[in-house]
């Protein structure tokens, strides 16, 4: 990722979060005369999506916290033209310039690019439903829509709260709600919450919400909101009506595409912009990166779309490398991803039965149970993992891991075998580190493929 | 690690602890029927040697909860002929059989084998030293060390306590009896304590040491025990003599393998016994397992003498595979260990850089200072990370890490990707898992390899 090279003419960045300022700091550390204009339609730039839940739920206090750098330190530190309040509209690629609304106006300039990188992120999904303009219904899409619930909460001091999905945010944030003592409902249409799980390590999660207090309704859709005087009131399932002052969205989210698709770049899964390894789109001078971006999946080898920090951060470095003339390549993700709720920590990695189901692969399975630490260590929590292999070849395919203080993290063993096409078998070898203070003597994903190779 | 095939005639096995019994347990899983005679000279089978520092600290309370399973029970549930007190005295590679010194008793037995494990472990080593008889000197040689430790503490409560040597255990050590409000010294001849790190790394670990009132004397051999009565009362250096009541030796350890040497089976490093992949000495019928046995180093590719219990029981199942007629392979090791000082995790794996400048490679270091949680996240705490990487290649040579909370167990990544003959570079990309409450967007590990891709 070095030897960097000349000038390559005006970089635009459309999208100031994570992808963006990514890039836009990667291309300034390369080169320092370098002409870097960001257009962010917010008032923020590079926050941290992730921790609003922790705002919300008042495990930390400041907005400013959650801001790493303001829009005024890379103008002033990093000599970066970030213009909040900017909305894009429209990509003109034949002229490459891009029309942008500018800020507090209905005024539309024209600002040529020689490289445009589109890191525009995504926005929630909500299927549409009767009553979804209600005030009091939240995405959860960057830190403004984060600063509304904090405010919302605060002014209307809701009672009854229902979250609608059971992913990560919506998870979290029906911990954080709980935290403030309201009485959280979360309805799931799947049978158990985080499906990003198979259903037997899902229940573990749903367990571990039913123990901090939340209300759970599983295998249960929802139809419609119920609305008086412009205001949410409830929320109506096949089932039932639940009473809502306030509802979260946790249905996942969608690339914030639009741009793209207009000017006719390619788009791939779930309409995310479609990238090659250097996040190129397939239009010359046009870059996309973060979340609405696709990335290669390289256990499966198919184009994904994974919206998460941690890979539009990672996406925003190679966009920045190659638009400042570097050579740099993502070679990927394996579906990492990790969670906190309450004192549980949930990960998961790889293939779920069902992808595994859909791709016609013959796999194992094998779930075991045991401790995050020495089981005479003071603290030892428990921790169940469940690990996935290939019948024919012994490949491993996945894992996933519930448990107490400790048990997360190890995930990321898993990760990093799968990422170099390891076995099962070459699970069981590894030199993981022990003592009793961090592990049994056989750390737990050992102990979960000793117990798989039997069954491959 | 399957496909089980017949009976070979009977299994003599010389130690109960972690690779002896290890093997034993395989082999009894495979074969219901074999004939297994274990032979261990102390009163204990199958016990964590590791938690007897958190025994004597008052961490766990009960001697037997450090006991995974009793001789009793592998005789009555596992139908495995445990006999403790037993000491093998001579191996006759000749006749086929081990003389064996009958418990309580100087008569001497033979046991025929047909296939022979040699899982003797490791003793505490220490140089000839004026003195060393004294009583109240102690190194740390299995569960009757520790309970006599245990023992003396409570009979004489001694007030000065020496630990010489500054690795993992002198340093369990040296916390526990300052646990127990002892006026704790450590003497240690190397620079920093853990040389096993290096220095600038083993220099955080010394400042947490002092942090907890233990009082290091560095670069600073000892000479002589000063004796009274028989009874130890100080450490004698070349620069002081520091008064102590008690001696913990915590020099390390070295293999048990005279039985091995007297019978002419080959050793390798440090005089461990030299064992193949498979667990095989260069004698038929003849394995070894344990602190006692060789492992393969499969960074640098040469064998060494790694005494710890991950790795014992890993060679135990192994040479029980092949005991037992199935077909294992141990890979060998990366150098992986971890230890927590009080609040201090401690980690590393591959090679050092004094190993590196004995092998002549043209190595690179960086060391980075993050947070092990995304800042704003409450418990988020001080971590240091440094990673050396060859220069030609971008090879991954290793890592160490220091910090607090969730620090340490990070170096299961390096490890695996170690043993996956990773690249620097190619640790930035991986799909590690992130979360506010776990880990900063870029995970540790990845910015640490981001700083030393720019020196490769």
């Amino acid at each position: 990722m070095s030897n960097i090279s000349k000038d390559k003419g005006r970089v635009v960045i459309l999208g100031g979060n994570a992808a963006g300022m990514s890039a836009a700091s990667k291309i300034r550390r390369e080169q320092p005369e370098r002409d870097i204009l960001v257009l962010e339609k917010t008032a923020y730039t590079s926050y941290s999506s992730c921790g609003i839940p922790y705002l919300i739920g008042g495990l930390i206090e400041q907005v400013d916290s959650l801001v790493v750098r303001s829009p005024q330190k890379f103008r002033e530190k990093y000599n970066i033209d970030v213009r909040t309040g900017h909305k894009v509209v429209e990509i003109d690629l034949a002229a490459q310039r891009v029309k942008v609304q500018l800020r507090g106006s209905n005024q539309i300039a024209d600002e040529p690019y020689d490289q445009l990188l589109i890191a525009t992120g995504a926005r929630p999904f909500c299927p549409p439903a009767p009553g979804l303009d209600a005030s009091g219904i939240f995405g959860l899409s960057g830190l403004a829509s984060g600063i509304h619930i904090h405010e919302f909460l605060a002014k209307e001091s809701p009672k009854n709260v229902v979250v609608i999905g059971g992913g990560y945010i919506g998870l979290e944030m029906a911990e954080a709600l709980t935290r403030l003592k309201l009485n959280v409902s979360l309805v799931q249409k799947s049978p158990e919450v985080m499906d990003t799980l198979d259903p037997d390590m899902g229940a573990l999660v749903s367990q571990a919400l039913r123990s901090i207090g939340v209300n759970l309704f599983l295998s249960e859709g929802f139809e419609a909101f119920e609305v008086e005087n412009g205001r949410v009131t409830g929320v109506i399932t096949p089932l039932r009506t639940l009473p809502a002052d306030m509802v979260i969205l946790g249905l996942g989210v969608r690339p914030n595409s639009d741009l793209a698709k207009n000017a006719g770049i390619e788009l791939g899964p779930r309409g995310a912009i479609s990238v090659d390894g250097r996040m190129q789109t397939n239009t010359a001078n046009v870059w996309a990166a973060g979340d609405c971006a696709t990335s290669l999946h390289r256990v499966t080898g198919q184009q994904v779309h994974i919206a998460l920090g941690t890979i539009a951060n990672k996406h925003g470095l190679v966009a920045g490398t190659n638009i400042a003339g570097g050579e740099a390549w993502f070679p990927g993700v394996v579906g990492t991803a990790v969670s906190k709720i309450c004192a549980v920590e949930v990960a998961r990695t790889g293939l779920q039965e069902k992808e595994l189901q859909q791709l016609g692969t013959d796999y194992a399975t094998a779930t075991i149970k045991t401790k995050t630490r020495a089981g005479y260590y003071p603290g030892s929590g428990a921790i169940t993992v469940k690990m996935l292999g290939e019948r024919s070849t012994g490949r491993l395919l996945g894992a996933q891991i519930v448990g107490m203080e400790g048990a997360a993290k190890r995930i990321d063993i898993i990760a990093t075998a799968l990422t170099a096409g390891m076995t099962v078998e070459d699970i069981i070898s590894l030199d993981l580190s022990y003592a009793p203070p961090f592990s049994p003597v056989w750390d737990p994903v050992q102990t979960a493929a000793r117990q798989l190779v039997k069954k491959l």
